[in-house]
C-alpha cells in the first residue's frame, strides 16, 4: 500500500482533510433541503494542480470518504475510475482561473430553483438594502447592491463554462445562478463559500418573501 | 424456533434487512414532516413474490421491526396476524406488473396534498424546464415535461387500483397523486424510489411557490 | 421517604410513567415550533381522580421530571407547591366529563394562531375532503366534513369553560381552537391525541395553502 | 496562570458559566435559521461591569468557548486582543442603562429581516390580539397592543444607539427590529430574553402570514 500511495501525484493526507471538510459541512447542507434527490455538487481545492470533489450521484445527506474523489484543473478525474458530475467543468474553471478560490459550493434550493426561473428573462436579480450584503467579502456596509447573474440552463457545459467567463469578465463575482437549475458560490476556503451561500439563500428567499408580500424592489 | 424459521415461505434474513431499510429512511421522511398522524405506508420486494410493508396506523416516525410485515403480490398477509394499509393493493400492483420494481414510497405530505387538490379537475401536473427532472430514471436533461397524473380519491381501493393499471397502460410512470391524500413514487431499489419521491416533492414545492409567485407554467 | 410516598393520594410510579411520556412527545412537538416562547400545556390522566399537567412557564423544548406536577379533576394543585397553567380548568373539564380522555393537548403553532384568527368570526373552519380526516377516531372515509369550532379568546377561565361545555354538549368533538391563541386536542391516550393533534395542524396549514392559492373551500 | 488569573478585573469562572449559556443557547437559535452567513450577536451581564459576548463573525452553529469574550460598559474589550461587532454599542448601550438587563440577543431571522422592510417607513409594527402578547414580561393578558419600533439601518453605531436612547426614553420596551437587518431583544436573564426573542419572531411570523391572507391588523 504505501508504494501506491506514493505513486499518487497529490497528497492522500490531504485529499482525507479536504474530504471531512465536505463530508461535515454537505450533511449540514443536506439537512436544510438544499440537496433534493442526490442532486448538487462540491468541491475543494488541494493543492495548485487539483481538485476534491463529489462523486457523481450520491445522497448529499449520507457523505462518506469514498465519496469524494480528485479531478486536475481540467476537470478529469486523477488516479480514480470515479465519475464526477457532468457539471465538473463549472467548478474547474473556477479554480483553474483565479489562484485564490479555494472551495466551489453547487446546490439547488427551493429558493434558488424558483428565483432562477422569475429573473431568467431579466438576467440577473439585484439584492438591495440588506445589512446581509456585508457577508460577501469586500463589503462593509449594507448601502450597495449586488446584481446576482441569472444563466440560462444547459447540459452543453462547454456553452455554460463560456458564459461564467463572460461573467468572470465583466467584475467581481461570487455567485450565479442557472436557471430551473440552483446556485454556484465561492470563496478562498468552505466557511467563506459557505458565507456567501447562506447569505445568497437568505437574501434569495427574502426576495421572494417581499414579491409574496406585493413589495419587492427587484420586481420582474 | 428453528422449526418455525425453517417453515417460513420467505427468508427470514432477507426480512431483517428490507425492515431495516425501510425503517431508516422512513424514519428521515417522517423528520420532515411527510407522514402526519400515523399517515403513509412503504413497501420493499424481497423475493420474487414476497414484499415486506409497513403495518397499518404505525407511526412512521418511531417504525421499529415489528411494525413491518410481509404480504404477498396480490397483497395478502404471509405467516401473520398482522394487518397492512387499506392500501395495500396499491403497492402490490407494481409489484406484480413489473419485474423490476423493488421499492414503494407512499407519503402525505403538505405539498402533494395541497397540488393534488389544486390539479384534480385537470387531471395531471405538468412539470417541464427543472434540472431536477434529470433525477428520474431514464432522463438526462431538463429539457423535458413530465406530466404527473391526479386520481379522483377513493375508499374502494379495487377502483383505484383499476385507475392506476390503466395510467401504467399508457406509458412510463414514475409516481402519481390522489386527491387530497398523497403521492405513490417507486423505483427498482430504495435509493432509486426516494430519489423519485424527492424530486416529485420538490418540483411540486417549486410549482407551488410559482403558482404563489403568479407565475406557474402549469395553471389550473 | 417511604412514608411521604405512603402518604400520596397518588401512586407516585404512575406519576413517572405520564411525566415521562408528557417529556417524550413534548419535546418532539416543541422541535416543530409549535411551542414557542414557553407558552402552551399538556396533560395525561393518571387514574380517575388525578392528571399529571406541565407547570407554568417552564421552556417546553426542555422539560423534565419536575416541570410535571399533578392536579385533582377541578384542576387543584395535589401535593404540591408549583401552579400549573391558568389554562388548567379547560384540561381538567375534559377529563371530569369523559372517562375515556386519556390525554390532553394544547399548543400554538402558527398555523392554528392564524387560521383561528382568520375564521373567528365565522366561528368555525370546514375541513373537508382529505384523506387525512381519516385520523381522527371513528372516521374511516375522507368523504365527510368536520367543522372545528373557533371560540373568542378571554382571560376568564371558568367563561372559557363554559363555552367549551356547550360545544361538547352539541356533539362529538376532537379539538377546537381559541382565537388568537392555539389549538386544544385529545384522545384516549397520548397516540390517539397526538394523532388528532397532528391531523389538525396538517389540515390546518393544507387549509391556509389553498387560501394563498386562491381555492379554499372553506373560505371567510 | 493563577496569577494571569488573579489579574483579571473579573471572575474567569463566571465567564464560563456565561459562554456556557451563550453557546448552548445560541446554537439552538442557529439551528432555526435566525443566524444566517454567520450574522447576529449575542451577550449576558457577568457582572455590573462586564459582558460576555460573541466575537465577530463566528459562525454562530459552532460557537465554543473561545468565541466569547468580554467587553466593558462602553463596549471596549477587556484583557483580550479578540473584536466584538460592529454593534457591540447597542448591546453596552442596554447594560449601562437598566441595572436589570442581564441579556441581549440580536438576530437576523427571514421573518425579521422582511418585516422591518415592509414596516420601515411606518416606523413601527403593532402586535395586538394574539395570547402570546402574555410571553412579554408584565403582561398578563391579550387584550393589549404592542408597537416594536423600526429604526432606519445605519453603519454609524453611535448614530443608531442615539436612536434607540430615544425610544428608551418614550417608555418600557422588550425589543426593537433595525431596517433590512434584524431584532434586538433582552431580558433579566437568558430564558426571559430568549422568551421575548422567540415571542417577536412567532408574532412576527403570524402577522406575515396575516397580510399573505389578506387580513393584517397592521398595514402599511
Amino acid at each position: 500500500m504505501p508504494r501506491m500511495t506514493a505513486s499518487l501525484p497529490y497528497d492522500p493526507q490531504r485529499l482525507a482533510v479536504c474530504a471531512d471538510e465536505i463530508i461535515v459541512n454537505v450533511r449540514e447542507l443536506a439537512a436544510r433541503g438544499w440537496t433534493p434527490a442526490t442532486s448538487s455538487n462540491f468541491s475543494r481545492r488541494m493543492d495548485p494542480s487539483h481538485i476534491a470533489i463529489t462523486v457523481s450521484g450520491r445522497d448529499k445527506g449520507r457523505l462518506v470518504a469514498d465519496d469524494i474523489m480528485v479531478v486536475d484543473l481540467e476537470g478529469q478525474p486523477v488516479a480514480t475510475s470515479q465519475k464526477s458530475s457532468a457539471e465538473t467543468l463549472l467548478h474547474s474553471q473556477l479554480y483553474a482561473r483565479f489562484d485564490d478560490v479555494g472551495c466551489v459550493l453547487h446546490t439547488h434550493s427551493l429558493n434558488q430553483t424558483v428565483a432562477s426561473r422569475l429573473y431568467a428573462r431579466r438576467g440577473s436579480i439585484r439584492l438591495e438594502g440588506y445589512e446581509l450584503l456585508k457577508a460577501f467579502i469586500g463589503n462593509s456596509t449594507h448601502d450597495m447592491a449586488i446584481d446576482l447573474p441569472v444563466l440560462p440552463n444547459s447540459q452543453d457545459m462547454p456553452e455554460l463554462a463560456a458564459q461564467v467567463e463572460a461573467l468572470l469578465d465583466a467584475g467581481p463575482l461570487w455567485g450565479y445562478l442557472i436557471e430551473g437549475h440552483g446556485l454556484y458560490a465561492w470563496g478562498r476556503d468552505m466557511p467563506e463559500a459557505r458565507r456567501h451561500l447562506e447569505a445568497f439563500e437568505f437574501l434569495l428567499a427574502c426576495e421572494l418573501e417581499m414579491r409574496r408580500q406585493g413589495a419587492s424592489i427587484s420586481s420582474t
